[in-house]
């Protein structure tokens, strides 16, 4: 038990130990969101899990609970509402969900935290969330409080991009479902992708802005943005390689662990 | 993949179908509470979630993401805030997060939900967060959903609490960290559960009624409400053989299953 | 004028000299919910307003307006929202009603609140009211206050149920518009009770989880949950004659009075 | 009981059979506020609860119980929230109670409403809060809703403020605790009122504005506005002959009564 | 550039140096809404921005951007949300608004604040955010807030008044779209009035109560409440002639300038 | 002044024929925001009300009033809140504003909508304000609304921005005060432009996650976060020479125009 790094598997007095120490309390954000045929719903949650486990490892961390509900996807990056299944909060609620935690974290002795996004969607909402909560804990008469939020995937280096991608990566906001999900999930949750149901309806092809109701046309019926083929075990390993220490670094250079 | 009960391991595709043929979709309540020291701070999310997988297997239904925060923690039932690690929402919080994914499933086609609360605080926010989902999926033109909310602790036979405390149950408020909550544990989770831990500083007497700031000496400094000593797995499957066979039980009645 | 207990009947001098000397206010919650066809919809208004005043003449205490909407009623316990007559807030709008008063209150130098619930389903709005407004006093500089919160239906010594329920107390949530509350508006208003009215369709026999849309035929079309037949003055004299001085007494303990 | 016009005193049938049969509801709307060291705090909740009752009266109406908590006091019109006592809401707390009670009543059956106003700062949240119960009755589906929403004391000839004000009448605002509310105070409950105590600091002179913080020589220490002295309960009594027929005839002349 | 009085016409560092000065920072709250055929939606922006810059001009102060969004116009006052083009807040959505900039202002220096009003149904909604404001200034460490709250139109003198109504004043209320604010925008804006569409529909004869729905026949279909013929920019300066130096002298007194 | 695009200066009778016509109504959003010594507060709104003022009079649109208060600056897109002048709304308020503008503007029949961003954070409360105002007015039975999301500077071909950036373009975020907002101010607001205090200490380097509190030395104490050197009105009249029919063509294409 003691080695664990999630909070929900810590006794009070464990938490209370850490925290006093100085443990960083990651705190993942998630989605219930389509990710196409081939993968579950969950992709959103279970990766920013992964990861955060691990860089929690790496630095001595906490893992507070994973939020598994976030901000309603957006056609031009996660394919939108209307995907059954995609069971999301607005952004008033996921501001207020987020606050609420940090402000009780910041209460118990939390004074640095890692809001680690894995939904593209929540990035906003949880700058608010955290503000809103570092602003109440002020308030409360607690101040030295730290705080980093990060999207995981943007821990990665050039050329593990242009590995993954010689013809060129097509962008964060595209890569939904698609070649880099895909792959991670089979290095972390292979039992959860189905390799033969990968579309081949994509990439889909947006303008710069967003338009309600969604085109008829451009989401792909796949749910799957960009392609998935070509998704590997392997090209997920490379990606965590980089994602887990980056991330692990930026923390430790953070807070001079 | 397609024999989970869990959303978060199901593709929409597989989603989708199943709300279509009528599975009733389960929505774990949960919480991020002392559980003295000798249980984790996740308990309130393990058991309800193990209860609805269990049940969900039996009754086909669908077990969304367990909700991992809940509503504020009670002196008399829970400890209290102040114990490190209780990290907790506002009641508004709880009920929006709720109202908003009951709104989302129910956009989708979920016309059957149970709210399977795992804290006892969460038990009025989820009536309020049920309420407020379905008057606005009624607005949105959506009529026939039929919710029951419960908690899960409810269903266990009078024969059953005799067998587990014969010298008389002390009450479902005070039975925090305590038998019922140490030996369920056993069953499901041994690992996290440090039986040489279990604190003798309960039970617990309060009055009846609360009292803020909390009284100096009624919470026991374990945060134990009540005694868990003798507590066994074996205790905690017969408390399993009720709860998961009566709830599905409930649920088979009130959807025609 | 200066003998009233109400502070609607005194002046400002009158309140801030009180408040100044450490009188405890007392701020009953009730609602205007529908009471069976024998009693009229403000019992849950007379009930706390009438035990609020008498104790806190005992105690020289000042008792604020009773807020007279309360939240939702729910079926298992007050019938449901269904019942012509009504008439409730949203748990939201309930919890900041109490932060507003507790908050103005503590502006005004009172330290010491009851809030004295006499509707079931307000119990946890008002926890989350309370606490909401402590907060915001706290984060106004305002330190010292404590506050009970309580349904004053738990003031009840053992033997008087017993002697009022030969067979068996079936409980506070059915005892809607039964015995206990016929009998303490006889006790205290009997112009308002039509004992030929008393029905006879109870008692409700629900099971341990809530539905919605409520069951069709589990709620007593009269909206009396349990039953009513036996309703004396007396009976609700004895009902007093716990609750005042048993709430007296805890208001003096907690209070130093 | 069946002769009472307040809803608090009606059983559930009784109001479904009046509502049914057209009768309008009558909201008063009150505050608990200073009044001057001659009036009680509860002048506000006393005098439109008097004629909302007289008024439902004569027009067959239902008095729902007054709201007893209102908006701030502001320093021009009501001495400001310093003085001890004055206890509010914000403003969106009562738009929010007078939204669900005017929604609830709707869904209940009733069609005619009159919010009645008794404190000068309700006024506008009382707009808004009719506003937003009517809207989201229409998105229950309820249409025929029609709501007359005043202040009490616009329902008055010329020739009685002349009568009252051989000087000239200082105009509303100022009439805070003065010779209006008096005189009808000592019309309806001369228990409450303390002509020895009638200050003699008054009358208020303020400019066109507010200030905040409020300007610390403006308010009168009495909180008395304009003057009392000449207070008479014949005075009230003038009032209360014009208030309650005008508003009477107004009732009528909408409702088709 | 540094002449401006404008503060989206500054850089932060003249922002900054002003304000550090002790200049005052005017706050004009406008709306959009109708104001006849012959005026455009504009009215209420154009009017209180430019008053504001002539105040600022003469005493050194900074006007904030105009919020261009009002409350809901009432039918009394501004014909009603039913004319096209009234686009409005809600009263919590502009007490936000306001709240939100005084906050910001003050977490930059700001201590000297005029709300200035141009659009009646703002009033109190102003109070409101106004007042919520300041007090999270307040638990923000920030206490030196001195802020005036005023209708710019009440800076008028009795005799201009009387020029402009030889008849007599009609009231503020029924002032909208007709001799004051055509006069005035003929004064500052004449490109954007149209004298040949001045209607001959009103004046409007309201009772004193507000109805919901608005009476059919009451508002004049042009909505012009009272009447705009005899406008002329002379009349319009005169009106400036009072509102500039009479505020400016407020504010002067006010702040000691 | 019928040939005003501008909302504000039409009267109601225009504003509702062009509505009935189907004009697009397009709504930018602004924010007040340091923009470096050489630019003024107001940036964020000038740029988007000129763009969306252009492109209206080449599609026969309306332009509704700017909103001049945004979401707050981050430190990595625009200096963040610390600077003096930047005044900000929460995420929540300027949803709500979004989400009332939208609901009222379709009550009174505008069908077509396009949402103009000027300031890089007020895109996500702009998508939610956008989403919930939709969903209101679906509610209000108001079903046909098409609307358009756009940040004005995606609207750029790869050729100008290669044009402008012969050394590679440093991405949108870093854009703040910098090359493209100098130099669109010099096409449209020389007069507001103070190319003397164009500030040499940039550009910044930010990682690639946010930290609370900022760190404090990667923002150039000018606020400006890349290079305004080279600033020309000729390039701004490149930009605007893409933005403005790049943008009417997409509104054509959406609207069929």
């Amino acid at each position: 038990m003691t080695d664990s790094v999630l909070m929900a598997e810590m006794t009070w007095p464990e938490f209370e130990a850490r925290v006093a120490a100085g443990a960083p309390v990651f705190l993942p954000v998630g989605a219930t969101e389509q990710h196409g045929p081939h993968l579950p719903l969950g992709v959103d949650v279970f990766l920013p899990s992964h990861v955060a486990a691990s860089v929690a490892a790496e630095v001595g961390g906490i893992v507070a609970p994973c939020i598994p509900y976030g901000y309603k996807s957006q056609p031009r990056s996660g394919g939108g509402q209307a995907f059954p299944g995609t069971t999301s909060l607005s952004a008033h609620t996921l501001s207020l969900v987020i606050k609420d935690v940090v402000h009780d974290l910041g209460l118990h002795g939390a004074r640095r935290f890692v809001i680690l996004n894995g939904h593209f969607e929540n990035a906003w909402p949880a700058v608010e969330g955290l503000d809103l909560g570092i602003r109440e804990l002020r308030r409360d008469g607690i101040d030295g409080v730290t705080a980093l939020r990060l999207e995981y995937w943007d821990f990665v280096k050039r050329e593990t991009l242009d590995r993954l991608f010689p013809d060129g990566f097509p962008g964060t906001d595209l890569e939904h479902a698609s070649l880099l999900e895909t792959s991670l999930m089979l290095a972390i949750r292979p039992d959860l992708v189905r390799m033969d149901r990968i579309p081949n309806d994509g990439p889909a092809d947006f303008p710069t802005y967003d338009r309600t109701p969604v085109w008829p046309d451009r989401v792909p019926p796949s749910g799957v943005l960009a392609r998935a083929q070509g998704s590997t075990a392997e090209k997920g390993q490379w990606l965590l390689d980089d994602h887990v220490p980056l991330i692990a670094a930026a923390v430790r250079a953070e807070f001079g662990l």
